[in-house]
């Protein structure tokens, strides 16, 4: 890199640049990532988008040549498209997400990079623009306001369906799992945090269970508007520069490309001046994240220990957790949960205040907006994962705590109500409470019934269900 | 109220308190009113949750019947229930919702109210819990841990279908009816908040007109989980002291008495300790706040004026704006429109705070988690409405001002890209712009086109949809 | 009301209107309550900003007679006004937070009460604006746009003053004297909520000490800015239609009447068009928030139980828990408490919505991002006295269950690292904890030390400090 | 890497794992890699962290010097912490934020790293721990407990000081100038976006300069508690296994090394379970996300056009606008700003989530709180800089615009005031917006003055301030 070799000249429509020579992109990149210092490496334009690029810039170019493309020039774009699509030239992606809130600068890059690579195919000269020109033949019927939102749904769409759902449908068969496992243990249950009637352990688990399919549910639900695609509405919506019919191809194309049911977008206004869906997606994994919280705590609240905490709960043991205290194990994967969860709250406010502050014919909070839901996405279904293997199978109940616990509770009372009524009860807990004693024998004490009859009717078996 | 005569003694298993005579609430709430001054008046639980709660005690009521409660006692309740439903007793619910974290004190409000308008309708004394008990007979079979939960998406449910619903609907159709009306004014479009390719206004808010439309569908998507009812799973979801077939047919009789879809929660585990569905729904108000925001703030900018803003359309005139500046008139509507979003994301935010929050078998954010639920919903659609009403069915173009711009407007020149290339068109805006002339001016000096070509190849008409 | 001099007729540029003749409100009020029905009497603006307009009237008044003002009417006005201060005509005010963003239409109730209300002292005929007009004479130097953020500081600096700060301060001072005389109770730390090593009940409750005094010092410094006065601003910030010295003047009437430093904003400019010092205070309560939710929440997790919990802290006994389990006591408190964290925390969101969306030369989130300011101060400063008068204060420690667990703990292995090495520390930890003994049993059997060395070295009061 | 030579074996307590040869890091984080495969390289322990733990470990090697650790170690200790302080190790730091909630891991890191470095250095073996161990030297009266948040402060309060408050003060410069250079050009106000009376450009300019001046104030005022470092409260708070005196000289050693005045927090259990002091430097972070949203908002409205906007402002031209409208130039630096703005909102919420979320003796969100506080300042640092010299210092007015708008103003009517009254000021403003005309010509066609008059009356030139 040290000779003058290592740049080319580009040219956009302000001037002249020098552009790596190991680079195909062009003279619009290195303009952004000159006007753009912000934030460095780490805030680089998700891969997922640039992915998503190369799967509708295949597409447009396909259908295109139905248009009239030639087929020698769309077939170096489909082919360097594809490259894209597989993250092959992941490298040529510099631009960070704090640019244009449009993304123009990054569907220019991928204009810049294709046309480049297709250029190199067909045997022509890097930066030459010809035969395959980044505007007029790689961005062909679109234009960034069309294109950027339609890579956004279909990256949000890829990571919902490949992390996310798999992550969170890998936690409920666990969780699953563990309920069916712990059906028949039998322990005290807490409200307010205090002592309170039994379950068992796996009717407990039964919620946790319940709240990651209703997150599955909720995150599918949003999916419909998800699969809508702006592609075909061009720069303001109405489609200007496109040919009739080219918004339906694009979706099918991308479609049978992604194996994932999208459809072109009904209303194109809406499609590009809003990003309603992504909030909506937002909000749902927001629900997902207040789940995995709940979840989390009560198993680090159930694991807590091992002398001085509740300790119903054996949690893996997976690294050491403590450089001053010899044998301490920590939960650290519900930390993990957790974290994740605080984060994902925090994106969807990004993604909310992003989202309702379009203006006319385009929000132009796109970058932002779908760096936070796929950051959302891909944490989710990577710490359920996590999760799940590293922690929820590995559970154990400690049963001989949890039998113990459950037979001290006081709150077992309340199966005596409908024999000797709620008063006499009141009483016998707290006598039991402030002597220190077990119910029965303070039941016994204050001769309000017998053992036999006390065992009869104080049976945790038997305040599971309704009678 | 000066004599002594004013107040009645009532206890709880914490001793004895005075209530006021003129009161049907008892011992438990004035404990509450002690206990937690929080707030004053304006904190008090919503009335919303109060008349749920008293379809619940009339359904739970009913359904204590067919299983053995005595019809003379189910029916007084049954109609002090009613009353409470109809909201008749209002000011008998003193309690704020900075209270215990279950509703419990709520519920048992509702109890002593109910039992002693239930006692005075049997002709017995109030406060003498005979013949009809608050927690013996109109809490039976039922805990404030599955009763709050119950009344919590009563609520809800109602708000969304009596205010939040109807509010979106009769949005969505007014700006229906003037995209319709609006439908053959080209005007210029705005992209960046730039100038940009032209559209209809009639496209324009066609935009709007979707989001709304899907803000409806939100909704209603998140409703199958709110229709999901608590009721039978008492203290901590197993449905201890409840009978089999309880749960199942109190959410029949709530479904019958309001008109909505209720059914029992599949896992009552679930329903107490997590109100993700309150989350769920809370976030699909939030997208609903960003898409009327995002409306709002385009009509007050396109409004904006009348001499030195937009300008293309004109706002009703509903009020005198300014106490200095004689004839102002403001975009008042849009700035309550835009000040209830900003509110429901900061609700939206409490809920997820709140929902995030439960631990083991309850969550214990509930009366802060439905105030802002119903506060989200009842803001939204009371603002859609008086947006409606008050500023959208009366907003008129400003034709000539739309045409002005429009004309006037350089971006037309892309309509010269198939023609004569996108450089010379470049040229001729750049030129146009520098000059302060007419695109056709700039056109015809620089000899890249005749009149007659430029006023053939630049018809707005035809730049309004794909070839 | 039945007959028609129920009513007086009133006019405002928009024409004639009913207003009730027991009401000192005009024209503009009631058109603001036909305009905007929305939320209900539980949305009217907080009587805070009412009372702190009526300071701010009554110091107008004052500097206006100053600068020529009838002072037959200024003493009418001042007179009014401080009725208005004093709360005693809050019926006067229908009007809700939800009506134009800059608060005008609150502002002229406010003037049309007092204008009325003076004009009824002065012997003349409500409804006639003679001889005390509400433009000219009560809103005399004075617009909407810098009336309203005038009254925002005034209310929002009383509310601080007067519940927020005294709530924390006494809330302080009962943590203090909970850290010393909890300040010989060894007990375990709890890390990850695992078992830790040990220290001080005195200094665990230190930390809170610590998380409240620097709230209060939070608080404190932002009020520099909230002491900023907009008044003499007018319409845009420049001050037209005002005297020279009359921001200043009107400043120092409103310090001297409030006993608090206010002083005008530099820069008028910035004090209409944007209201980030309250977005600061909103953010100081925001981080109060979170430091009330981490107390209360070990509050409650310390005093879990009775049996099956934690069980070192015992918690005030204030209402019954439960109707359906005997003797159920829970941490009600905490809940209120951590319910307010959380709506503090939605607030300020709602607050920084609104506080990020001002315009050119205002900002018109103005009425939404006050309510939610003073709701956090009060709500904050309430349960801060709530907490302390019903729990804190009335906290014990349960020195047997500490002890007990304290005694119990493997992590007391940590004390051994310097005398047998982390390595063979660790082996004693882990084989106590397998064989379910004491850490001097499992020392002692292993040989590493015997049974002297352990009582001398592993001495939990020498664990409590550095060396 | 494809011999087996690759590898080589270190341990920890829980087994052997093998390293890559190239790294300096041990077992433990090898370790961390397999446990927490969440999101990725873009998910790494920010170098901030890393950087700054390298300062606090030489610190505290040079502190045990002092203490009686061997010289020779010391040394060895303070070269390879300063290879990591000076970010020259970074790729010996693979972890993710997403590991325990403690950053225990990343500590162990550090440790390893530096420990492998230093015994390196000395002439030892990779692995050995010898001479110089991880936990027993460089770990020495240290727990991750305590220089987790110490080496966060430091990170927190070196990208203040290094990136945020620099932009700040530059941003506030470049207004400045531009308030200065603006200030005789006389405009027409907006209010509710509505034509208002006139100001200058300058007034307008020097409101935006106000609120970075107090942006800056806001975050300086929050530093006092972020300068405080919790080293030496090792594992619980208590310190120990630290000696007296350590951590006040460790933090006077970081205060050297950095130039910034660190002090040790004058309560360890406040700093370890809690971080508000974070919490509250992102409030003060998301109050100036506000004023930036505000004054980018501004700026692209005021710069809207060219030809159917405000157009008041003429904004550089940075690169090219669009692919498919030629000529078109956007606003890409003010968007950059307000989705860095969004993002700083929805960073703060979840560094409030995790704040809330401590228990006991620690929190454990830190990881996930100083990632997100990071990138806040480095984001919004970042962006004021870009703002400033790509957009702000080359902002230029447009005078002929500005006047023109002025000129045609109806808001000058309010000069008329004084002089003929307000409803006849209001006949002419409404009668000139009805006819199209100037509101000299209505006033004289409406006979209320001469043109003598008018000119003499309306001078925008005295309506700049009060008289």
């Amino acid at each position: 890199m040290s000779s003058q070799e290592a740049f080319r000249i580009e040219y956009d429509t302000f001037g002249e640049l020098k552009v790596p020579s190991d680079k195909y992109y062009g003279a619009q990149t290195v303009r952004s990532t000159m006007n753009f210092k912000i934030g460095g490496v780490s805030e680089r334009m998700p891969v997922q988008v640039i992915r998503a690029f190369g799967i509708l810039k295949r597409a447009a170019a396909e259908v295109n040549q139905d248009y009239g493309l030639d087929p020698k020039i769309a077939k170096a774009i489909v082919q360097a498209a594809n490259e894209v699509a597989e993250g092959k030239l992941n490298d040529h992606f510099p631009l960070v997400v704090w640019q244009t809130g449009s993304g123009t600068q990054t569907n220019m890059n991928v204009n810049e990079v294709i046309s480049n690579r297709a250029i190199e195919i067909m045997g022509g000269t890097l930066g030459s623009k010809k035969p395959v020109h980044p505007n007029d033949h790689v961005n062909k019927s679109q234009s960034s306001n069309d294109t950027f939102p339609t890579a956004m749904h279909i990256a949000a769409a890829q990571e919902v369906n490949e992390v996310l759902l798999p992550g969170l449908k890998k936690l409920q068969n666990a969780l699953e799992g563990k309920s069916k496992e712990f059906s028949q243990i039998i322990k005290i249950g807490r409200t307010h945090t205090q002592d309170a009637v039994p379950l068992t352990l796996g009717q407990e688990f039964s919620g946790y269970v319940q709240q990651i399919k209703y997150g599955v549910a909720r995150i599918e639900s949003t999916m419909p508007r998800v699969y809508q695609l702006a592609a075909g509405g061009t720069a303001v919506g109405t489609g200007l520069n496109t040919r009739i019919g080219f918004a339906e191809k694009v979706a099918a194309k991308v479609a049978e490309l992604t194996g994932l049911p999208f459809v072109t977008a009904p209303n194109k206004f809406e499609a590009l001046a809003a990003h309603d869906a992504l909030v909506e997606l937002s909000g749902a994994m927001n629900t997902v994240a207040c789940s995995l919280m709940k979840i989390a705590n009560d198993i680090r609240f159930l694991g807590s220990g091992p002398r001085s905490g509740l300790g119903e709960l054996i949690l893996p043991e997976n690294e050491p957790g403590s450089s001053i205290m010899p044998g301490k194990v920590n939960p650290t994967q519900c930390e993990a949960v957790t974290m994740v969860a605080a984060q994902v709250m925090g994106n969807h406010v990004a993604v909310t205040v992003g989202g309702s502050n379009g203006h006319f014919e385009l929000n132009v909070f796109k970058p932002m907006m779908i760096k936070n839901v796929l950051n959302s996405a891909r944490l989710l279904g990577d710490v359920c994962v996590s999760f799940t293997d590293n922690c929820v199978v590995g559970i154990q109940a400690n049963t001989d705590r949890i039998n113990k616990l459950m037979n001290e509770s006081l709150m077992l009372v309340t199966a005596l109500n409908p024999h000797i009524g709620y008063d006499k009860a009141a009483k016998i807990a707290k006598t039991a409470h402030k002597e220190g004693t077990t119910l029965k024998e303070a039941a016994i004490k204050l001769g309000f019934l017998t053992s036999d009859q006390f065992d009869q009717w104080v049976k945790p078996k038997d305040m599971l269900g309704p009678q």
